[in-house]
């Protein structure tokens, strides 16, 4: 109801703020008898972890996950998993030269009307720190999904207009923008380096591509499978846009372009992306998430501040000149999130 | 859960099938005290209804709307309103000759391994019918809305490749394609009717602007605003992808561009379109889904049967070339149920 | 949220008042491929129907059950099941001399103070006619429970102070009172007739056993499965309590005589009523609800109307003087929706 | 879904085991800008926490509450309420001799049945430490509640077959056993004591009295007050059955006798125990719910061990004699949290 919650069945629960104590998340309806250890999820949370290179935030935090309950003798119980991310780098007087502007791009001015409260120590809940939770949780989705032989990867596909020309799932972990190609990437760096040192920032596409899921997977009408993952992605901030398969460019194609025809072995191509109806068709799962440049940004704007008064703002401090590597992981978490929760309902709907 | 409501505190439930006895929603937690009849429904629903044109599908539905309860002398009483409304051309035998094969495009194949059970009655459940069912309960979230002084509209913005130039709200109900420029309008229209002649269909993309909102409607992290929106839209089977603001286009921009300074009046631009952090802003809300080219043609498609033999499929009958007029009331339905909503979020909190 | 719904994965919605145009149900959540037919819910219906015997109310109520989607050639098709029930003998009018008097024992206040809203038509949402919407619902939910070889039956224990003194399920469906023991039950009925001419009413305790439930049935902690019954038991109007196994005699029994102590065949005794920390045990699930005597009474009460003046009341009409009998099937119909749930929710943990 | 949360637009979702690394709570949808500080949650945690007299459990726990996140500058932000209790004094060892029995009366059979897998430290996710994690919320909720003029009490009514002559609130929190009559609690502790040396222990009746409340409040239907408070209640561990106002006595009444007629100051009698149709009528909410004796003693019990095997078993360690002097903070804590969300739904519907 608050917005805190997500999933019916795997279903999580987030908490904390950026410069708080600590993030965390309660993970309820797990499986019983996972094999789960904090290494199991530690790895994840590293491909999210600020300070991994010169493009990302040198905030320095190891965001390391300490598990509290729900596991029992290295395996899950069924009852609450619940995890915490101490903050360690928590420095909210940093902030204080800006906590009485609202930041252009950032919740501060929406947050105030709502909430009648403001929290300028980094955003405060609205921070992308948050999602550390939802990477911590997703990786438990994502041991169960694997065990039913899902595979579930992202990778940045356009950053600052440049865009990748090849699809080589070896390179993405082996570049720092997480680019699904070597070459692209290099050209990428070039360009961030040079918005870098413009104060300035970039934005980019993720491609999140998932194998092994069944066909018959997703609700009718309102909890459909790509309603469902549309939820999840637009709930990560900077992320302002969604597509499967076609995508907008199903608006300039005729029917007869657009429907993806069977044969023998499945369907011959894939303009739906995987989904039909809402639900799974067993093809490729496959989506685009459009994510904006980072609003945080050394170079002087306008805007107004608690009197509203027009003032200038530079927003100095630890920012990722592009989000989309350390996102990537972050959209993995949610698509895992939302895919264990429907095998769930579809267990329970036979059940 | 099984996916057929939606909605926290103003919340509904769709039922229903195409060629079954009817289509009807439940709407609870409608503020007691309402004016409603049934002619505020049905003016929604006559813009949704089928047989408006030779674009949209010729079967004959009056989709008169009988609200069952939860109306009393004229007012909502805050209890469970329902409403039905019966199908007169149900006439499942003309599917008879596609029962046993998968059309492309349609969610056939994908509802038969969910479920397990085969309604080839003009796709049961499945079918853009139920969707009456959301305008109806939309029509009620729009009359609350409109006391509150928000006022929502969408329209084609973009079909068979061809783009609105202007914006001209007086066009919209004005031209059969629910365009905002009568001239792009008329471009639409013999393209269309090329189409038509060949059994073929169109996509296009619709636009919807909201106005009137506070800032400080949505909630923060998984519920955020456009993350409901989202999730509504694509709850929508033709809808394959939405974008806020300046959208995909965000990609290419960088921070000092997409972010939208502050000065005394409010916000200079809006490339966030009206949304940040999950949160309204109080500028307008402004999004655009692509719909993908409608399904049904009658041009040979190569498809399987039942029994996995490759077979040929000419899906005859009555159906739209381009849904893109038809699905205009059904997102602003959509988004007027996810805003009222919202707004007793809010309420709830502070209660 | 707005009190209209039950359940979590087998979920229903109701809807409709007294003297509306009908009462009905949207069950959501059904498992595909159940033979089901209008018959099969009928049967139930036709034990809560009004008019059976001189005990109940005269009101004339065929109580036909119409099934409008859901179902596709005599099978469940795991899509919305509405069920409608037209109402035939509403009189509003009939309601005209008390239509500003607060009914003692009736939501009349209470339902004025929330919705500042006055439905006089013979309670309107708060009639008991609801109930009929929930037996249908429940109807459903038995079939499913009966393949699993689970068993529920609710009866008679005590009625106007005259409690049976055996347990003869035989004889239950075959005295007007659904007593558990035949010579109580002629007892009970001279006593009820005793009051009837006095223009009063009787109360009672009914008492339900439900068997072939595995152990393991339940979540733990807020969902325990006393408490999901409680709630379920308690949603019915009259129902003013409830107790578990030994129930309130537990206050004054000692640990060693309340504990269900084990051997090789199972629990020994069973004060707990088949359900320890919330989870089924395997034993005979075992409750009793108190049913308060009806409201609805023609002797003469003190009372007061809408300006606030004192008045006197004769609530005239056609009630039942002991609502006993025509709970039974309530009770057992809420009973199966609880546990056909989680059935459900426990495979969903597992899925 | 899988049990662990509780309260719709007041949402708690708790976690931890008995013999793990703490409890917790996460709050959401707490009112912004309540002032609290960790002293507000520890003056109830206190009347809850063990070791406070020789009736109670020795193990030492200071309960020491630590508020996570949700509070900034000595204020709530609207964001999730995150706290936690770390356990000091586990010692899952002291567990080790009973690891393979089923103590009788404890969950330790049907939570083996559910999740497949056996936590054998003092019940685990059973235990009723959990229910220090529901005073935590609880409080926060008695913050907003005393704000709007509820008063909210319970105390022990009967204990060991001893029943308060008396209803005196000042003697309440004066008595080791929170009885209502300081007479009635001394004969209790001599009871008590002779059951203590038997290694045996007593049940009893606690009452909840709750003050304050407007007429209106209680959803219809399903989410009736009365059931809400059923639910909440009957998820205590402990308890095995609740009554409101008249309670199990209306099955032996007459109408006459139960309703409760009004006159220009209220209601005349209170059967009803302040809510009828579910919704609350003003006048005082009064329940009783029953405990039942703690199942843990030192008593030789019969039982099975995983094996099958039947076995003897003595449950040493430290437990309460009686439980209702620390259930009575539960109780309350649990009321609270039922009623505060009422608040905010009722204020959703109007919202």
């Amino acid at each position: 109801m608050a917005g805190n919650s997500f999933g019916e069945i795997f279903r999580i629960t987030t908490f904390g703020e950026s410069h708080g104590k600590g993030v965390g998340v309660i993970v309820d309806g797990v499986t019983p008898g996972l094999e789960l250890q904090e290494s199991d999820i530690q790895v994840q949370l590293d491909r999210r972890r600020p300070g991994q290179s010169f493009i990302t935030t040198p905030r320095v935090e190891t965001d390391e996950v300490h598990i509290l309950s729900g596991v029992f003798e290295g395996k899950t119980t069924g009852t609450p998993l619940s995890m915490v991310l101490y903050n360690s780098d928590h420095n909210p007087a940093a902030y204080d030269d800006i906590m009485d502007k609202f930041r252009p791009g950032h919740a501060d001015f929406s947050y105030l009307k709502k909430y009648g409260i403001r929290d300028h120590r980094g955003s405060g809940r609205a921070s992308g720190r948050e999602t550390a939770a939802r990477v911590a949780a997703g990786a438990v989705a994502r041991k169960l999904l694997e065990a039913r032989g899902v595979s579930i990867v992202a990778y940045s596909k356009r950053i600052a207009g440049i865009e990748c020309q090849t699809y080589d799932p070896a390179a993405i972990e082996n570049n720092l923008l997480r680019a699904c190609d070597s070459e692209a990437a290099l050209l990428m760096m070039e360009k961030i380096k040079l918005l870098k040192e413009q104060n300035d920032s970039a934005g980019g596409i993720v491609e999140c591509r998932i194998n092994g899921l069944p066909a018959g997977l997703g609700e009718p009408v309102f909890d459909k499978l790509d309603a469902e993952i549309s939820h999840a992605m637009l709930s990560i901030g900077a992320v302002k846009g969604i597509e499967f398969g076609a995508g907008f460019k199903a608006a300039d194609m005729c029917g007869s372009e657009h429907n993806d025809d069977m044969d023998r072995s499945g369907f011959i191509t894939n303009n739906a992306g995987g989904i039909v109806g809402g639900i799974s068709t067993g093809a490729e799962l496959l989506f685009r998430v459009v994510v904006k440049p980072t609003s945080s940004i050394a170079k002087p704007q306008r805007t107004v501040n608690l009197k509203g008064e027009e003032v200038e703002i530079i927003t100095e401090g630890r920012h990722d000149t592009c989000i989309c590597p350390r996102i990537v992981p972050v959209i993995e978490a949610m698509a895992c999130l939302v895919l264990e929760d429907h095998f769930k309902r579809q267990a329970a709907m036979f059940g």
